[in-house]
């Protein structure tokens, strides 16, 4: 069913010849994204349903849904392919989404950078730029169905931040095309610093059209597994390893036993009731990296060269990130997660201590990251599952002790990863989106700034704060 | 003059067929290096002379040097092309100068790797790799003429140290092959961390051979110079920029005016009174560093792109390091320098307290490096010269300050940049030297030992220590 009032005559007519789709299936397929993860959110968004999904497959007729859009009075919500977390995608308000999965040329690819439309996937993307020697900085696990603009707009990290960062470090992003929310839609091209402030918002300031990443040299990756009898040797071995900065890496990841155990696709490589890291070693630093590994006590279980013959067509990138998260769901216990940042030089120190705080309530996933030039660990632990209240009262302890949570379990902008409000997502909305129809209820200072409401909590976080 | 029992027939019949000199000017050249930057080196090595100076061509004819010298208990002072510094090619006690820079092979290079004689001049070896689209990691300021051997012996830090570390990280040296210094010479190779036991030892406990040394993919650099009216501000910036991980350069280093005063050939571009600093900028990377810099209060006052039409032919890796040093020094002023080290964290806090106690008595110039994974700083100021007492109070109060100390004004390995004793580095010498006859007088734990000494002083460095 369709809300009440929605114009679907209007919109039908203002959109002759573009792709569009109102069958109850693909609207409740295209309205979703991956927020079931949280047993929370999907009890609040299952069911919340696009009245019209459109699909558009060029530039221009992204146009003029916009603009038809606009005039109707009609909420937006662009959605890549719907790959990321926390209802991001979902379409609070019913309203069209804006399918952009169509729209994904790969513009231009030069030495260092690439530029594509916002639907082009990121794998798309890194055969492109593979052809002239270079890949993408970082990549999500869902690296192969995301899309360019899917992980500009709700991503913010991804294998190989050891190496570039958060993706809002400046040198990452070098612009991105937008499109206004407004009946005649103006083209905008944010550059450096300014591309920033459009960057994980889940589109609620501007309908990204191109992306424009550095890129890093490609390189022969040999995908390795080191195991472990004790976890916290796994997570200081990790660390130390971000901290090498003569063996190249890309991709740190230490996951605890008996997280490992719904890996179903490495059971015949990991051993029963140990932890394990997993990364991407160059080429060329495999013999140190092995000799690191064996004066950290850790047993190199696994080193799969993609080129060789008869190498494993998988690849641990999916088993990073919230692929792990995604794997350890499907095994089938009630449980769900979190996203947590450690302080810098107090997280293996943390990492110990939640393991003394919460046994096995909480099982622990680390990812390596460098956060202003150093390397920390952001946590993506397996938490078991009783009820909401239990699970805030877990996420408030950990903050007690020094924790940083960028909470999964909410679909707002603020509330996520970025903890503060950005005064510049609100400004910027203002220009690009003056009628807030672009993605509504995801931006928590617009919503109390329409309300007259003052004094919003600002809280502060490592992550997100410069 | 020959030292007076020194057996130059026994020798010149031995080595027939290999190059040797034995003139005196020949012979007081290939006996110096940089130590006349020091002006107590300059005092003490003065007139410190081989008695021969012996060109092998090949290996082979390495092995018959070192095994007719160690047959007649000759001393003998390996030596690269002696654009290091502290004395260390300066034979103490006489004896055979093994002059390698004949020995110059690059013998392959392949992705990520490249191994040379100990001979070959980095700058050579760079032309090799860059075949292959690799360059070096990182880079002493004199790679021009240095050799691979005599970086590898005498040199810890380089050009892409902010990115790789020091030499010494694991995977940056994949290995060397070294010869004992026997009767019956045996060659050694050593891997990984064992090859870190040879490195920075001046050559004391083996005489290499050949070095292989890890890359990096090589990348179009543009050459920057960013001004700034203050040289905090400057300070400020570098370390910034080198936290900065999405944008892509090669070596940060700020220099403080009136320091740059002395870079003749920069005159042009340079403002009177402003201090400076200077980078390799990925060419991808340049929109994203000019914003830094604007955002930071810094004018970009040079770019030069080496392969654009009408490039400037200088290299700005020419004033970094210490070539910045030996520019002060040709200036004319009576000055010396040092060789600080800057624990992680507070390292701008103590930049600042510097200039404020020690006025223009020193002008400071910051090299910026990875550490242990994280950006600090190593400073070579150029220190005004009174006199040895005044310039070891100094000392005493730059480490009261809690900067550390490499100290450049001694030829020993402990005293310089190590600060501690190596056991290894004395085991080695014991296995791969036994009469003590590879460059004696250079390491302090080696002479104490033979003189029965105990309790030897440790003090520990962040540099060296693990």
């Amino acid at each position: 069913m369709q809300t009440p009032d929605f114009p679907i005559a209007a919109l039908r007519s203002a959109l002759e010849g573009i792709a569009c789709l109102d069958a109850p299936a693909d609207r409740t397929r295209l309205s979703r994204d991956f927020y079931w993860f949280s047993p929370i959110l999907k009890e609040q968004l299952d069911g919340k349903l696009a009245d019209l999904v459109v699909q558009p497959a060029t530039q221009e007729e992204v146009l003029r849904v916009v603009a038809a859009c606009a005039r109707a009075g009609v909420a937006l919500t662009p959605r890549g392919l719907g790959t990321g977390n926390y209802g991001q995608a979902v379409p609070l308000r019913g309203g069209v989404v804006l399918d952009l999965s169509r729209l994904k040329q790969v513009l231009w690819a030069k030495p260092g950078a690439v530029r594509a439309e916002a639907g082009a996937r990121l794998s798309e993307v890194d055969i492109e730029t593979r052809k002239l020697g270079w890949e993408q900085r970082m990549l999500p696990s869902t690296f192969r169905g995301a899309t360019i603009g899917g992980f500009y707009c709700g991503g913010g990290v991804g294998i190989g931040s050891n190496n570039y960062g958060m993706l809002k470090e400046p040198g990452n992003v070098l612009g991105v095309k937008a499109l206004s929310m407004e009946a005649e839609p103006r083209v905008v091209e944010y550059r450096g610093r300014e591309a920033i402030d459009l960057h994980h918002a889940y589109g609620v300031n501007g309908i990204i059209l191109e992306v424009e990443f550095a890129l890093a040299p490609a390189l022969p990756w040999i995908e390795c597994i080191v195991s472990f009898a004790d976890f916290n040797a796994a997570a200081a071995f990790a660390q130390t390893l971000g901290e090498s900065d003569g063996i190249v890496k890309k991709g740190i990841s230490a996951h605890q036993w008996p997280l490992p155990k719904s890996y179903r696709p490495l059971k015949d490589v990991l051993r029963e009731g140990e932890s394990v890291v997993m990364t991407l070693v160059a080429e060329h630093s495999e013999e140190a990296f092995r000799e690191l590994a064996r004066a950290a006590g850790g047993a190199v279980i696994y080193a799969n060269d993609a080129r060789a013959p008869g190498a494993k067509k998988i690849t641990l990138q999916e088993f990073m990130w919230n692929h792990a998260t995604l794997h350890a769901l499907r095994a089938g216990e009630p449980v769900t997660y979190l996203q947590l940042g450690y302080p810098q030089g107090r997280n293996l120190e943390l990492v110990k201590r939640i393991s003394a705080v919460f046994g096995d309530e909480i099982v622990q996933h680390l990812e390596f990251i460098r956060v202003q030039g150093r390397i920390t660990c952001s946590g993506l632990p397996i938490v078991r599952w009783h009820d909401e209240a239990r699970l805030r009262a877990v996420m408030r302890q950990l903050e007690e002790e020094g924790v940083y949570i960028a909470d999964p379990h909410t679909w707002m902008v603020e509330d996520g990863g970025k903890k503060s409000i950005n005064p510049r997502h609100v400004e910027i909305k203002a220009a690009m989106d003056p009628a807030g129809l672009l993605n509504p209820g995801k931006l928590r200072a617009w919503d109390e700034r329409a309300r007259g409401a003052t004094g919003t909590e600002q809280r502060k976080s490592i992550f997100w704060d410069g």
